[in-house]
């Protein structure tokens, strides 16, 4: 793409579309290192303000990095194709030929106010198990989970092994818990202190948050999850194929 | 749910989740007032600080917003139910009874270069329409999108009313395309100046960050969009029924 001059787009934005358009070309691919401020001066005709503010930019953007005396970098994020398969994030995930790993950060016991019982519209137990997990692709902090499930359905879950089997695998086979279906949401948000500090971003800057509620074949909510993830890492991807993957969804858990 | 003093997890971080379930389960709702700090103390056993610090995270997220001199609130967002379907937007969309409405930032044309044909694998013409269209649902802007159509689909597309119709419903009713499917990427990221200003929110505050390629049903690229969401705003939602939206993608648009 060019620069057009009778454009009403200030030509530094202009200038950003294009180096956007070539990353989505495939042209300049992540890690790449792009031109120089004096290079964009000379290859697109603007002025080294403008190259610096559209270069500048992107990188406040999350698009491009820098590295002190090397240059200007094309930013590289993990793909996740499907959303509903990738975010259930199972012991064996694989992607773009990394491996993920789970750490659990904590499991516990926490109380279920009445009220809540009430909303969730559970009967039997007010213990609910809190699991947090942090997972990692090649080592690299790519989710921050918060899980609630309440004790009825799993009595015994804290005994079995989280990082090595995924949950859902566990509530079917070890408790017999038919999972139906999952409803989810997709906000975008800062992140805080406690967040960045185990994903290991600065306090402050955009991540996934995604809420899943999973129900049994009849309806009952068997678990809540909260998720984070970086949005400097973490990219989803919808198209042809999604159809397939999300109505995978229930057999792939 | 109730604190756990045993918990790994900090207490403050344990009462941003208590709150989050509230809101999860409807007990607290998009626009209603939640409890201040003092009266937190009093209902979860907290010390101020610890009450404070869990409610201003909680603001900084996103999550809850606070008016001066009345108490800290529920934010609230739109539910797009079904990705593919909201974010063609046409002009005809409505959600949680909100009308959407389109207005055209600039329409031009912009030359291709040399190279970008090559790999856009497009043959016939260098120039590309370039249409940037602010949307907004009951007059707060929900989506600031880009989009760049190759002239040759489609020579006179810049006569049509661009904030009536639906561009999808140009290219197919008044140039016959037939439009295939669509490739879809998300990522989050800060928001710069320029697409602050145009989407009324602050300057590095999180957004939406949605890439579409569109194809014909031959397989060449009709339209790649780039759109721009604010994080405080949108929220995107998937479940049970986004299958049949999504099954429904080439039909509605």
């Amino acid at each position: 793409m060019e620069i057009n001059r009778d454009s009403l787009m200030p030509l530094y934005y202009q200038l950003e579309e294009i180096i956007k358009e070539e990353i989505d070309i495939g042209r300049y691919k992540p890690g790449d290192r792009i031109p120089s401020e004096n290079e964009f001066v000379g290859l697109v005709k603007v002025s080294r303000n403008t190259a610096r503010q559209a270069l500048s930019d992107l990188v406040s953007e999350g698009i491009l990095y820098r590295v002190q005396g090397k240059g200007t970098f094309v930013a590289s994020k993990k793909k996740f194709v499907g959303l509903t398969e990738a975010l259930s994030f199972s012991s064996e995930f694989k992607s773009n030929g990394g491996h993920l790993v789970t750490k659990v950060i904590l499991s516990e016991e926490v109380k279920e106010s009445p009220e809540s019982l009430g909303y969730l519209k559970l009967k039997e137990s007010t213990e609910v198990f809190r699991i947090q997990r942090l997972r990692l692709m090649s080592e690299v902090p790519v989710a921050l989970q918060t899980s609630y499930v309440p004790k009825f359905f799993c009595p015994g879950l804290l005994s079995y092994d989280l990082e090595k089997n995924s949950l859902y695998e566990i509530l079917r086979e070890k408790f017999g818990v038919s999972i139906g279906y999952s409803a989810e949401s997709l906000s975008c948000l800062k992140a805080e202190q406690y967040e960045a500090d185990l994903l290991n971003v600065k306090r402050g800057s955009p991540i996934f948050f995604l809420t899943r509620k999973t129900f049994t074949k009849n309806g009952e909510i068997v678990e809540v999850t909260r998720s984070f993830m970086p949005g400097d890492r973490c990219e989803f991807s919808f198209g042809k194929d999604e159809r397939v993957s999300l109505e995978l969804n229930e057999l792939v858990r």
